[in-house]
């Protein structure tokens, strides 16, 4: 693509991008800031879930929490909305170089994910290999037919590249999740 | 509706419920786990919006969080997905008889609806007029009229009467706002 100044643009999806070492909740909230920004998305990471004990109110504007506790989160940690349909998803990252742990995410994560696709949302995970500077959208459809067919307890890398899409890093939005999206869910030429 | 052994059933929609002293927030959350318990829809609180300032790590599963803030939440407390749509809203009570206070509801918060409008979501507040027992749903589409015509620090409770619906209390669900939705977003045939 050729610019008004005669510059090629060289950034995009530019591989360049991923050693910055922005992490993979960063580099989320950086896109998801872009769409908001452009009105493309609206999608927000959710606050961790804590149970309050004490609250220290030193007046009425300036309560300092004293005593909390984390609580395993009983959905995802993103949700939004894209052109009308709700969207949903976990992102996490691994250090494995050949496969991802289902460790990594509680089963009741998945169980939500399944619900959301049931009730006509979309539902996937954003999987990071960060020693291979990879990033993989998994629908979740795909990641069910996995646990499905599968006793494993943990996904190949193989079962990304073949299942999943690579999300390529840019410099902004820097992993445009979206037009993964956009492909499966409003692309109809593509069936034809 | 009379029910196999006889017996009618006395309790829907009853009023009887509506002086147990819940709060708003615990009447939501127990619909909102009565539409999950039945599939109906996935709507869920976000947790209290809060920056970690300090945590004691005595062991890796038990960590303490020794001070935190809490922060202006950005969006709103409940989101999820009815049917394939997006659903977004915030819930506030006030002890008033005659008016709903605007400074309840950041502004980013008005705002932030709006654009679940936009992007073809169901946006709206739910306010609870304590001290009458009267739990409205009042759509973000007139919320914004609202705001576009008047100058006004506060919305008057004949507004909630004329342009939004009540959310009748029953035993279970206590708040049951998604016939709100049906009748406004599926219910075709009201138009003829």
């Amino acid at each position: 693509m050729n610019y008004p100044n005669g510059l090629k643009k060289q950034y995009k999806n530019s591989r360049t991008y991923s050693n910055r070492g922005m992490s993979l909740e960063q580099d989320l909230n950086d896109t998801n800031n872009y769409y908001l920004k452009w009105n493309l998305a609206v999608v927000y990471k959710k606050p961790t879930p804590i149970t309050i004990n004490k609250v220290n109110y030193k007046s009425r504007k300036d309560a300092v929490i004293t005593e909390a506790h984390f609580i395993t989160p009983s959905t995802t940690d993103y949700n939004g909305i894209y052109k009308g349909k709700y969207i949903d998803f976990e992102a996490k990252e691994t250090k494995s170089l050949t496969s991802f742990s289902l460790n990594n995410i509680h089963k009741h994560q998945i169980q939500h994910l399944e619900k959301i696709y049931l009730h006509g949302g979309i539902g996937f995970i954003v999987v990071r290999f960060t020693r291979l500077n990879m990033t993989y959208l998994l629908f979740i459809e795909e990641l069910l037919d996995f646990l499905k067919n599968n006793k494993r307890a943990s996904i190949p890398k193989s079962y990304f590249d073949e299942k999943g899409y690579i999300i390529k890093e840019g410099l902004n939005p820097r992993l445009d999740y979206l037009k993964i999206i956009e492909k499966k869910e409003f692309d109809y030429e593509k069936d034809f």
